[in-house]
């Protein structure tokens, strides 16, 4: 086994062991990749192995056409939507999948998360959007490469950049994060399921909540993200 | 105390004690039992015991037909139900009750948990049934054991195979769960009470969410469980 | 410090350390005690002192009138109430007072828990009886002594025997449970509140959920309380 | 580093790592603060700093009119907040910022939490106030310095004392609490926290519920914070 992956495997492995720290999985119900884009490889969770039983050297290395390029186990079953991914989105170099609870059930509605309030807007301008149930065909064709361009034209046609909306729920199926490393995609992770609780609460104590203005979003987002932010160090 | 009955004395106590690990038992509410086919019993927990006062030792071993054949403590209340169920379908080697959170309020609303979305899906591609309740000579009769044949006759009139569908709730009551041993019985209460979880939640997000499609709830079932199945090791 | 108050002040420490471990109380919102009925007196947690720098010592000895026999510190808030409760129904034991989440929104709705299932009646063959609101004289009068007599005129009125019934919920405050040591009434209070909780997501699921039907009821409660009882050991 | 204002850094420090311990931040979602009234400044929270890497020597003493006195990291981006309540209102000590599900939830929908049941009562006699939206003009303007005088300008509209009511929420934000101390402060964001969520529980039970009645407000408040009171020690 050569050393030249360590780095993702090693990436990869630490960002798989949030998941469950986080509560952001039962048993086996996620998945997280680290990518090495000078090489065109990534380092995913082996299928089915429970998190107890990870040590970075079971990572599988996997190329963005999706050929196994190292590693004795199969890789995650859902590998093929990462490689998609990472193909078309250039700059992104980590991607988390998880059944988180409250995500899943706004997937399973197939309901966009309204922006509700500054928690949301610290994170992204706009709902969390979910990319539509898929057709037929595409399910009973190549789906992990399918449920990749789901998402990616789903970006197209809302016309969402994946660089300020690093967060997507797959309806009837869980919602799939990245960022530009496997940590940043863990931590969206969980900022998804936060605010997808959140808003689920807001509805139950007033069903007709506004969604949130536009200048307070705009506010929110440029202090933690924008050319004069002043929010962390 | 012989030894011929050590196996499935570990693997009922090991199973029992996942359950209070799991969060799915408050107090001593749940139990796990274990069978050996070949000798015709399983091992079940004590009545009433805590799990922090378990040892395989105090397992009891009981026959198909509901008689002690070893163990100085009295059996799990509902151990007739157990028998019922080892009886009645041949290939099952273990099962698992619990009075789980939300798997309960379904059980007690007497509803089929609808299938929402792909981790439903991944494990079994119907609604999880719920026995309807039993009939006042049922309930005044054999109690357990009608609740065991109550579970069987609905999975015949449904047309379900019990090993496709390892789960049931009990209308009024809770859920039971199988496997082909007591650990995957334990594994699927895990799974159920998440299922249940997230349905609700699904419907306090959007009352009239549609059940899964067929072709998704195919190609989810088959990719775990198919004969090209791709999810695992 | 004598030591013949030694026995309930050392089961009065450990019984109100269980409501932290129970996940039933914030800071100090709760108290515990336990009685001596031989020499009239009751053993229960000083007021507004956090669980972690309790010990047996600093429980404070009252008897039945609200008398404090032994102990340096001022008892709970909530002491009279028990006094009360100890004088009136003479075969109990221990007393317990929690703010615990899904009982107090119950008692905050001022509604009965209907009982919904057999999690219920292996505890209780009634909905969980709810004390009202008390008229402005006795809130502004004697209150906690008041807030006892509540209880137990409604237990008067209703037909209710302190003994098959050992929790109530008091109208916009919270439960009280009781039994016959402490122990029992701090696990009466954990059963409560899963009881609520079950109760209001069973209703979430389906609000015109009906009452369990009173074969059920007897059913199970006879089996874990019955003169054939067959549950534990 | 001067020793001068080691005792507020000890102080926010401490109150500070509170906020994960009580379940009530994710993440760097929060903040706290101790002030010094003899020497006008205050610790607070450095940005974007987790809480594990946290040491007394990393909060950033700030005096206030927001002028960073000592440290070396960037304080909290809520600091100015801080500063304008310290500014306005002489006789709080401490000042604590979450973004906690419930509270937060309920700022989300911008309404004020009912009082309904003595859990509240215990803390406060009014309704949680939810100071309104800002205004564009203010959020495009100098917001954290805003979102101070929107929460006292709100408590003069509403005819509220500041230390009789020490919580607040800020619509679509979420909550500000304060207290004698940091510690204080930390212990009404968990109060906030819990009062939050049972009244969206009893909404759920009852969505009509009806405040509590003003004898029982005033029994309450008064017993633990009355000229008589007899609530601790």
């Amino acid at each position: 086994m050569s050393k030249k992956y360590q780095a993702i495997k090693d990436q990869a492995y630490e960002a798989n062991l949030q998941l469950p720290a986080l509560g952001l999985v039962l048993f086996t119900f996620g998945n997280v990749s680290a990518a090495d884009r000078a090489r065109g490889v990534f380092a995913i969770k082996p299928s089915g192995v429970p998190y107890e039983e990870l040590s970075p050297d079971k990572m599988v290395v996997v190329d963005f056409d999706n050929q196994i390029v190292e590693g004795e186990l199969r890789p995650s079953s859902d590998t093929k939507t990462h490689a998609v991914l990472y193909r078309q989105w250039e700059n992104i170099g980590g991607i988390a999948h998880t059944h988180a609870t409250y995500a899943t059930a706004w997937a399973q509605a197939q309901i966009d998360i309204p922006i509700f309030g500054t928690t949301h807007a610290d994170h992204l301008t706009v709902d969390v959007p979910c990319a539509p149930v898929m057709d037929d065909a595409m399910i009973q064709g190549d789906y992990e490469y399918e449920t990749g361009f789901q998402i990616i034209n789903y970006f197209k046609d809302k016309g969402l950049s994946h660089q300020e909306v690093e967060m997507v729920l797959v309806a009837n199926h869980a919602p799939f994060t990245w960022g530009a490393t496997a940590r940043q995609a863990v931590y969206n992770s969980a900022v998804l399921e936060e605010v997808a609780r959140m808003a689920m609460l807001t509805r139950q104590v007033r069903p007709d909540t506004p969604r949130l203005k536009e200048t307070l979003i705009r506010k929110h987002y440029e202090r933690k993200h924008g050319k004069d932010a002043y929010y962390g160090q």
